[in-house]
């Protein structure tokens, strides 16, 4: 993998092939999905943590996906989270061009902060940058989101659309296509990603195909007060908002000590939080830096008890999105 | 009824009783529950119709309700929209107080927008005024979805709170009661009320207890959506949240010609609507007064093309909710 590596980075300072305009780094954020109630339709952007991604033009058609970590990937890069939506790019263009992928992968996969949608939106943003811009984040946000469908066989977009505009996000619907940028809200994110695997095509099959009428209209009220929360910046609405009657008592099951950790981050201060997408990762909003870093400190005390490895990460909400280095 | 009606009308001028300044008229307006895809979380304040409402304390713990107009009334107050609030207001007041009332109805029972909630919103404000402004907007909601459940068996306050606050409301939550204030949008509202009786019980009970998850993850979209685009004063984003998967494709089973009447307002400019509450009354919101007027007639079309009688409304969203006169 050093190899791929190096040639890459040898292309960056290159006249050949597409020439040293041909060639950008991206940064790729991790994005929070859900936010407790708003399954598949809300999502958040944060700083921390961020794949790096390097892209190159080439001057043929085919798209090449390399890892810098020895993370082993699909050989077909339609297979790929980040090769899939070029793909579906190239499709859309006219020339005789390609692109050259090499990942930094940070964002451990599996972890439930978005780590295919980064790969899917660095691609694409990398992409559509060594183009010329020519396509709207509408069209970025359907290309990437076959790089979800690669990931979990659905396709969705609440940690594309984020990790693409930044912010929290609204997905109105998918079919059509209805994005709504809410807002940036001045707050502090801990997330704990503890070290067991929750497959999010799993974490899928266990929800129920029907819930009960009664409690759809809690879940869709604490959307809408999430939502007001977020654009009236009323932050105890948006604490008093993240509950859901629907999801989290069925995937929760798969986090040991979910129900203790939530418990103890409310009663040291959060706002609230719950499970970041599918899982395993648990986010919790903080007003403070300090509360935030008291719940960083209940979250490595609950898993180090139970024996179970694990990450945090403080971090703030990330309002730019996938990052173009100059 | 005449005689009820002149009796209380002249204690108003009478320094008997509670006195000259213990005597109060309201308009109390009607409301759009639900708003699509908002069931049991969503509504919004009219200024027309309303009804007229005097109040008059009583130096004894009793509550009396009479109507202007002859309507009948139930003999126990406890059993009266109005008069049910106002019991449970009495239990929180110290002194030997009571309340008669004298409701000149407007708006039409049954009709789906709102009547029960303006008798019983349009009592516990009142009441509060001539009792100094003791209770808080969330208490008198407390007090007035007392009169909803002798209405139709079931507490909400999709009507009342915004008939208290105006503007459109969120109910983020009944248990425990969480309202949120939205805005109020400078839009016109259509609604027409065909001449069927659709009762607020029925239409409840026709409604499925399970929904498909994919369903409610549509509708919590629009919820959302419709929230956004109340705040963001995106009119295009609320008329393309007004879409129901769940409620409307079975009440609307109840309003003959109702697809045929939504297509069409919607095709003449309309930004969306649909059923007003539970029916059978259906609204259809327009940015300007031309669309309305031209929606206004497409509804008169449709009924009388049916031959179904019918009453439309033209008005404006109401700001304040129910009105003290001075």
């Amino acid at each position: 993998m050093d190899d791929n590596s190096s040639s890459i980075l040898a292309a960056a300072s290159s006249p050949s092939g597409a020439g040293g305009l041909g060639f950008i780094t991206v940064h790729a954020p991790a994005t929070v999905a859900n936010l407790v109630c708003g399954f598949d339709v809300l999502g958040l952007c944060l700083h921390e943590p961020y794949d790096i991604m390097d892209v190159r033009l080439l001057d043929e058609a085919k798209v090449i996906v390399r890892s810098a970590d020895g993370y082993p990937l699909p050989e077909d890069p339609a297979q790929n989270t980040a090769g899939a939506p070029l793909i579906e790019m190239l499709k859309e263009v006219d020339e005789n061009t390609g692109f050259e992928v090499l990942i930094h992968k940070r964002i451990k996969p599996g972890s439930g902060v978005g780590s295919s949608a980064a790969s899917a939106a660095g691609a694409v943003v990398a992409a559509n940058h060594l183009l010329g811009n020519r396509f709207s984040k509408e069209q970025l946000i359907q290309f990437a989101m076959f790089g979800e469908k690669v990931a979990s066989g659905v396709k969705h977009a609440d940690n594309i659309a984020p990790c693409i505009y930044g912010g929290v996000t609204l997905i109105r619907s998918i079919f059509p296509l209805d994005i709504i940028p809410l807002t940036t809200p001045d707050l502090f994110v801990t997330v704990v990603h503890p070290q067991i695997e929750v497959k999010t095509a799993d974490a899928r099959a266990i929800l129920k195909h029907n819930v009960l009428l009664k409690d759809a209209i809690k879940q869709w009220g604490n959307v809408g007060g999430l939502v007001a929360g977020f654009l009236k910046e009323d932050y105890e609405l948006i604490g008093r908002s993240l509950e859901d009657f629907i999801i989290e008592p069925v995937r929760s099951m798969l986090i040991p000590g979910f129900d203790e950790l939530k418990k103890r981050c409310k009663n040291a201060g959060a706002l609230g939080g719950g499970i970041s997408g599918s899982g395993p990762s648990v986010f919790m909003l903080s007003k403070e830096e300090k509360t935030a870093q008291d719940v960083a400190q209940i979250m490595a005390d609950v898993f180090t008890h139970l024996g179970i490895d694990f990450h945090t990460y403080l971090t703030k909400i990330n309002g730019e999105g996938v990052m173009v280095q100059r």
